[in-house]
């Protein structure tokens, strides 16, 4: 299997084309190395300690028939469909927020699903192209990341109304051995530490919206794709050093500046009534991956919440305990959905397994409609000093440290250093850019409840709960 | 099998012991009449036209192998909790609100699970007596209800601490074949139509309450039992009729004036220690059961608001699409909760099998705490007409008719006699004594949020939490 | 001053026009004496033992110079604004729902002052009919409803548009001497216990709605007038008599059948322009009187929420005091609302003042989204009893009365007749057709938070917020 | 009037006893720079072309009779009070987020009426003395902090039960000149830019905590004095230069290492009795001005918000309004609360005025529980660009300028510079670290809710409204 090192190699030798605030940058620079840390921690579960993450971790190829990582597994059963959401709960509970990779893995099970279905329509022969595509994914245990998102212009525009048509990344040229694509995807998250960009649709598209029907594979570093990167991290600590403060994430707008994609990297072209679908696919893949690493923020949320009122003696409020069951009940009532969404999963024609999609996303929505809720409850309980915690400097420097030691205890069983590092984490966690940017993405990331509450609008069948009122209340139908 | 006129027949041979408005009352009386309609569907539904809702209901003894109602099986496996739930919905979707008959179910799945483990423990001879009654029970497709509240008296003391020994039902006396209990069982659903009275205890005892640590069976006309009920029903309609307005239910407080019970039908008897093993196993079953009627519930609400926006012209707006995504969110996060539970269920040593204590919970919570917000949804779209409708005979009078079957009007295409239908049904529905009832029992029935908060804290790894966060923290553990 | 003793022989003597349940009653039914009870107060109030309270009902009139009941009263000044509002909460406080009288007294001030605005702008002479109107109105202690709200048809048609033009009221014939009008208003609070009607439109008009632009005040029972009218009232006692059960209120659809309305009667009459202005004035007195009745029934619910909290024993948990607090919040945001948009009100051309509108809208509007809340927090406290207390009846019954009084027993030094009566209170109060309907007309009674959303938003200056934020942005303006 | 400048110079001045990170620094610091220019405002404020703001911020001292800035002037009506809330909401809206100063002129007040109360009870001179500390402050147009939360240790504990005595700020020793203080203030906004500290006590102190009482002024550079601060401020503009960029805020563990008090300085000094009600007076008047700031800053919010729609061309949808008047709401009901609080003042014997307690704490709690939903409200319309914003130099540097400003296009009339500005300023306002930090302080700052919840159920009169309760049940009293 392939090791952590091996794909940063990988990763630091493609061409150079990320900016970062102003700068043409190497892959080295250091904002993208809390990155890097975290998609690492995908590879190194493999040797993970604990048997149950080493067992979640590894998957056997339906293809090969070899043992390969799950994060470039196709999911072929429920049982499939449970392992990657406890994964994704495990692993993000190590690393405090993101595990990054299911973006790839939830890609590429939408393509799998997604390219049959087009075939079987349109007699095309998407799906053995991917199918190569995926064997080369999981030969190479490939960290690719999804762009779905399209800056989109004026929202009350479709793609083909917009003043400038490259606002949705559309076909610009068609050529015998491929096609030349044009446009950006923002807030794609780890494009820069990716080996390969899935391009998919990130809509419902028309008739005359053929040259916006497009999805894809390439790499990272092809020539005419640059990457403006935002790096997002904690805090970097001098001495306190803590494991959370080395993990973390980026997002990119990727733009595709006139990319020739060849014909065996291309998924979809000009289909435009599979583009829609294919959004859906990658939207349901991902919000069934989000009832995972959701609960993982609820879990640690909560752990600060009862660890900060264990210091501060008073664990035993009724008042803490309601907020820990609210807690508790945001993270589970989305794991559940997120179960019963694989249990109740159904087979595709393609043979992979696809999750209910009312389950999946009213899990998801559950999550986005309480992260805010959720950073109050512990605001609420830890009180304004994760606001107002000194610099971790002033805890090493000789004229202050003994004092703010001696200011900082709460119960007095427990050491100022454990006080410190609880605080630290908090206001790293809450009070920090990264953590106030953990709360947009989790509103808007892999799906707004906005797009939630489409979904959920258009595969729910309201009108069979209008004829149970009608036969209660006695109308004829 | 049994059919619903037999049932009613027994009922109605009881010995006269229901109270009601000061009156010793038959249970022929009209105010019990849609309790027992809505008994009676359980009966009726094994020949119900929908193939569906018959396979639901029919279930196979484990005892005797004899098919038999599935509202007196034992749960002996995954599938046959998530039938007893989507039997629920189901059923409940035709009555407008409660089934019912959950109770008895419940009470026999808790008692076949815990009198197991008191044996156990014990060397106790509980199941063997309890697998006899509930060998009786199926072969006779009993209708039971289970009386765990008591009436508690002062709220900040323990049984043993009341003024009056009473306020927690209690043995008064042991004999060789039996013993008396005396003290009284509140807010019991459906007492005044059952067979058969089943008593668990309502919390844990200490060692010196081994007199409140009892549980039993006895059929609901025994000497000195009284029950003092009040009828929960629609309005009653004199022309306009519909199924919602013939069913409903009934509440009791139960006397037990020095009650005697046989040996045979005693399962717990001053084991102190099982007694909040107990009250917690009815709760787990009825909460799992409640993960299905109260979907069916908001199943209902949800099918009125889209109608009456239907009925308005207002159905696509965008307000209306987020209130009824709302809706959907509620009704399937608590469905999906029940289903994790089943999924996730484990078998007990009793050989039954016991859902999940964390999803039962959570999803049972979920719906206590949105039933208000659910109606007052619903109040939102319907408007003010659900609470100022005139009063039925007025749609008859011959010289107002007329008026109100014009000024009713919404869509020009909706005959008036659909809008005064639907208008009737919501207001019916929440603008009654009864629909005020519902939301009471769907915060405080089969558990309040404080009951279901209380289960959670005791029964989840918030210390597992603590780790996590401390090792993210670099606290030392 | 009028005696209420001389109000009701008044209304006793009105034409039989009043339908309920398919029959022409008079106004001495039974189902209408609690709301005669409560507009009975408010003559009742001029000699209350409470010198608070004979103060704030005791007006000095501006146009007579004589004193007269504050529901007849124009509010010339901040005062008057105040003590409308503190009047209006203490009355409340003591029917402990509405008062009902408010809706005169709102109406009047609306035309008084809308009268002269158009007057100013078209050259009519309608103010000084109106004030011919008021004076006799004063001199006589009238009591009027107040009928604005048309029964709309199909929501997404203007008045014009509809299948029927009768959805709207409106005029069908112009006289030398009058008019006729046609049409329905419903949801008419108190309308049956009225001497007059104040009729005022519903909403903003265009040009092409001429028709329905029309205000006018009528005896409610002229010719062609026909109500039709739901009571509503707690349920009966016929021992545990208490206050509470004697107040009551009545709605009415009232039917305008080719009604006569003499010129001196007509107050809006084609001047379409000014539609919406008088709607909009009805509403904002009417919120602003809401902000004082709301409030009361805060205060009640706090009331039994403590009680009841007392009675158990359990008044000093920490999750009391918040749920207190939260109730607290409520009723004083609301009021503190009121407070505002009195102190802030400014003078009209007429002379008379004009509440805030913002701090108003906000007021009702917060209300109007808290009444469920509240209702589920008393819920929450009371528990379960409120909805399955037995009968009155089993309190007198020889055979279960002692039972009944031995098991209600909470806090050992509180007698059962007192929490019985406290029970009997909170479950007429929130579990009865009366209490269901509070609910509906606490979010739409007045204008439904839509209403005050809509008048928020038109009269919010966001522009200047804007603004705001282009500077800070630095974006040129 | 004194200019900024002169204060400016005056801060630079004090002797070297700010830490950050690590640090002994000047106060030149260009991370305190934000914070001096968000109090130099108020001194420029004299200057403001807008009218309306000078007038606000002028004051006639009501000891001297000349021209004062109203952040040091003592409120002698209804009309000071007013005027104080007014000035803060506007000039915070010039900042964006807070002014500072309020902090000194609340401290200011809090004494003035506490000192003399202890006076009349105790005989005391400690009116007198601060007379004279007001008298400088005003004369000299001070800039103070207040320093009230001490550390507080376990919070389960009293002052007198601490594991260590210094865990709130205690007299150590008294001398004949003065005492000697000890302990440590935390989370003291502005201290590092301020010339005095006033300190107050944070709680009630019961008998045996004497040494805790106390209350006093000193300059912030008094010998024993150490501020360890940390910087708040937006993240640094290098080209895209906007007000908002400049102003920042700072808080501090202020420690008090055996630092001396002289006498006339001093204002509590052992009278335990009264710590609470300084507590409490500081902290309502406090609370009063976030009635001024709360609402500015929701200002700002609903500003961002509707520009953006704006801007994405969504302004008309329902949901926008809906979202609108929310924000509106909140900012208006705060500020109304903030109004009644100041029209129902009262006069307190010193003869200056103290807001009503009852609005101003539902005011102040109700900013408090919103803040967290208004940046979710924020979050939802402006979408995930604000957390995934390219970096501002990416928008310069010539490879990526262009495309950036091609893909950042909504509306095709807006320009891209400002569709930046408004999406830089978003990102800064809640995707940042300042932007958490308010989030912290919008919930904790001048008393979590907690602290309001505390404040209002001690000073309201439940059993009023209890009484009321049993008058409508009939219970007896």
């Amino acid at each position: 299997m392939r090791r952590a090192e091996d794909y940063r190699n990988k990763v630091f030798s493609l061409r150079k084309n990320v900016f970062m605030d102003g700068e043409l940058v190497e892959r080295t620079d250091p904002r993208l190395e809390p990155s890097l840390n975290t998609a690492s921690l995908t590879f190194d579960a493999m040797q993970n300690p604990d048997p149950e993450i080493r067992e979640l971790v590894l998957a056997k190829s339906h293809i090969s028939g070899k043992n390969i990582n799950r994060f470039t597994h196709i999911h072929m059963g429920v049982d499939d469909l449970l392992k990657k959401q406890l994964m994704t709960r495990r692993l993000c509970q190590i690393t405090g927020t993101c595990i990054l990779r299911c973006m790839g893995v939830d890609a590429l099970n939408a393509l799998y699903v997604g390219t049959h279905e087009i075939d079987q329509k349109k007699g095309t022969d998407y799906h053995q192209r991917f199918l190569k595509y995926v064997s080369y994914f999981q030969e190479n245990d490939i960290v690719g990341c999804c762009a779905q998102t399209d800056v989109k212009g004026n929202r009350k525009l479709r793609p083909s109304q917009q003043a400038d048509p490259d606002l949705y990344l559309r076909i610009v040229e068609k050529r015998p051995d491929g096609i030349i694509v044009k446009g950006a995807k923002a807030h794609i998250t780890m494009a820069a530490i990716s080996e390969e960009l899935i391009v998919v649709p990130t809509r419902v598209m028309t008739k005359d919206e053929e040259a916006w029907a497009v999805a894809f594979a390439i790499p990272a570093d092809t020539e005419g794709v640059k990457l403006i990167t935002l790096g997002k991290f904690p805090p970097k600590r001098a001495k306190l050093l803590a494991p959370f403060a080395t993990y973390g994430s980026n997002d990119s707008v990727i733009i595709f500046d006139h990319v020739f994609v060849p014909n065996d990297r291309i998924f979809l072209c000009g289909e435009w009534e599979f583009a829609g679908r294919l959004a859906l696919l990658f939207a349901l893949f991902h919000r069934h991956s989000y009832t995972g690493c959701k609960p993982a923020i609820t879990d640690i949320i909560m752990g600060m919440a009862a660890l900060v009122a264990e210091y501060m003696d008073i664990e035993k409020g009724a008042h803490i305990r309601r907020l820990l069951v609210d807690l508790i009940s945001i993270a589970e009532l989305v794991f559940a959905a997120g179960l019963a969404s694989a249990y109740c999963a159904h087979k595709t024609s393609s043979g992979a397994w696809e999750p209910n999609i009312v389950y999946c996303n009213v899990g998801r929505r559950h999550a986005g409609m309480n992260i805010f809720a959720e950073y109050e409850k512990l605001c609420e309980v830890a009180g304004g000093l994760c606001a107002t915690l000194p610099m971790e400097g002033d805890f090493y420097n000789e004229e202050t440290k003994d004092l703010l030691n001696k200011y900082i205890m709460r119960r007095a069983d427990i050491s100022p250093e454990k006080q410190h590092r609880l605080f630290r984490l908090i206001s790293d966690y809450i009070v920090s850019a990264q953590g106030a940017s953990k709360l947009i993405s989790g509103v808007h990331g892999g799906g707004s409840p906005i797009m939630e509450e489409i979904a959920l609008y258009g595969n729910y069948d309201i009108e069979e709960k209008k004829q149970i009122v009608k036969k209660l209340a006695g109308i004829s139908t």
